[in-house]
């Protein structure tokens, strides 16, 4: 049973912090909506899917407390809070999409009094949980319809139960195969600079009894070379209309081995995570962090010149020649992408 | 002026503790040779030319209280020492070279005095330390030649004055281009697990007053595909006659990727660090190292699951293909390398 990462409880958002993993399991109730921004800009909740329900929930924290009297100040006020939350990261699509679906939500509920509105939001965002859950099952069975028996599989960073609300879209796919008594063996990066992958996916995996081999980041070239991968799956953080991918640092790094050595490279997530207003991934805005990230590990121990300049993208965008299939709720897409992601628009 | 990595000091060894770099420029002196083993091992000492000195060093400290007193246990002893130094770590190949060399020079002098050929040994040693600094001037000058004005370059480990008894392999050429007046920008990948990018290249980059840009290891192919990055310089611990070569765990990686973004990736070695017993490097011995480097970082910090299976090798194969030149103290070679290195084996 994943753990539950992310939910609404008694007029508070009720998370794990993901920064004490895997040394606590430590969850946090919040009531305060600058302190929320902050745990997304810290990344005590983080992943694309993840952010969404964040966003919605977020929004529900934001306007509770509303004393607007009517909707013209009320639909300013929510708009006040949305700016506030959609600052804290850039990349996520899910995060936007989240905004503005409970936004729009509020636009065609615009006659009913403010406290119903409210009421509805509430409902909308724990219908955004739902259809994450929902989805997280759906990406994972039609993803392991491409795992076999004995496959050794990498991934990298964490789109495990963590960044959903449920199962993962990346590792979902990886622990339905298991469940459907696949004997796979998995790689996890460790994924410098904050370690999602040590810190998180192992933990994940082992916790669900999958035969998993921590490395770093530097080393699944090695292990490619030595014909020990077979497949990756990685999730991601926005896609854009041509395929084209966001998804944490290293990822592109992985896909480019992955085409010199021919192994497939699929990408797992779920409809909100595509922004069809992009042609490419040219496009699609990455968040640059803090050079103490890189200085340090954690910010606990210091690893190198104190003064150094430090380059650190969040996300880098895989150019859709590298995917060998987009995994969503709604099925398998391959190239050309242009024309078969259209499938994904849809409701 | 380089740190004097390492010499002999009256009857010790006198060695930088690279473990304690950055923050500490901690010099050790030991005159213990099972202490000395550790210091290899544990990494104090490393970088594949200085290693060829640690072993010839470690020669004389082992024999210099020998009491044989016939050549017959002198050369036994002696092969003990040697074959106890040769066991600290399989894949430089500088320190077998070296522990030869050592090993033939008291065999050519077996008729002398056993005070005689101690000191004959101990020129030796010194002999290879000088022949390590003019080899390093050599590649740097010859290296500089393919550096452009304002080129970006990218590095992997550190192949620096840390690494040798002077001026360094790869960040030698980068010295040397300095000095030439060329402006250029070297990115150091911080190279996990045990960070020598981080805590001494960059150290050894900002120390000559070059623009240094720290970057975690996966953030590489990043840089290539914004074209930010002209050219890839890095050291070797072992070349096969091929030109197959074994270097720092995450060099076939940048191999790779500079391969798909057309970047010419150099290799930068003396002939110490050539095996011409081997054909392809698939014959080279890889290190694997403990799981507790990749678990925590450097021992300190805790990152992963305490149980959690760790592949760590310390190096990895590039195979010649990739690699656009080899430089040597005798000059560069290009492919085909079968034929060319032979260039590298006469005195």
């Amino acid at each position: 049973m994943p753990v539950e990462t992310i939910r609404w409880k008694n007029g508070k958002i009720r998370y794990v912090d993901q920064t004490q993993l895997p040394t606590r399991l430590k969850f946090v109730e919040c009531g305060d909506i600058k302190r929320f921004w902050k745990a997304i800009r810290n990344l005590e909740v983080r992943g694309a899917p993840a952010l969404g329900i964040a966003g919605a929930l977020g929004v529900i924290l934001g306007m509770q407390h509303s004393r607007a009297k009517n909707f013209r100040s009320f639909i300013k006020e929510l708009g006040r809070v949305i700016r506030f939350l959609a600052s804290s990261r850039p990349t996520a699509r899910n995060l936007f999409w989240a905004l503005e679906r409970m936004e729009e939500t509020a636009m065609e509920n615009r006659s009913r009094p403010i406290g119903v509105i409210k009421e509805i939001l509430l409902e909308e965002a724990r219908r955004i949980i739902e259809e994450d859950k929902s989805a997280c099952r759906e990406m994972a069975r039609h993803g392991a319809s491409l795992v076999r028996k004995r496959d050794a599989i990498l991934t990298h960073c964490n789109a495990g139960g963590l960044a959903t609300a449920d199962y993962g879209t990346a590792l979902g796919v990886l622990f339905e195969a298991k469940k459907q008594g696949k004997r796979i063996k998995v790689y996890a990066d460790e994924t410098r600079p904050l370690l999602q992958g040590a810190r998180l996916t192992a933990w994940e995996l082992m916790h669900e009894g999958i035969d998993t081999t921590l490395i770093c980041d530097n080393m699944a070239a090695s292990l490619m070379a030595k014909g020990r991968i077979d497949k990756i799956f990685v999730g991601a953080d926005r896609i854009a209309s041509n395929g084209d991918a966001a998804n944490k640092i290293g990822t592109y790094n992985i896909a480019v081995l992955a085409r010199y050595h021919k192994i497939p490279f699929y990408v797992v997530a779920p409809a909100s995570t595509f922004d069809f207003s992009l042609k490419t991934g040219k496009d699609i805005p990455i968040e640059e962090r803090s050079a103490g990230e890189v200085r340090t590990v954690l910010g606990r121990i210091e690893i190198a010149p104190k003064n150094v300049k430090v380059y650190n993208p969040a996300f880098d965008v895989t150019p859709n020649e590298l995917i060998a299939a987009i995994v969503t709720e709604k099925g398998i897409f391959r190239k050309p992408y242009g024309r078969s992601l259209r499938g994904v628009k849809g409701k």
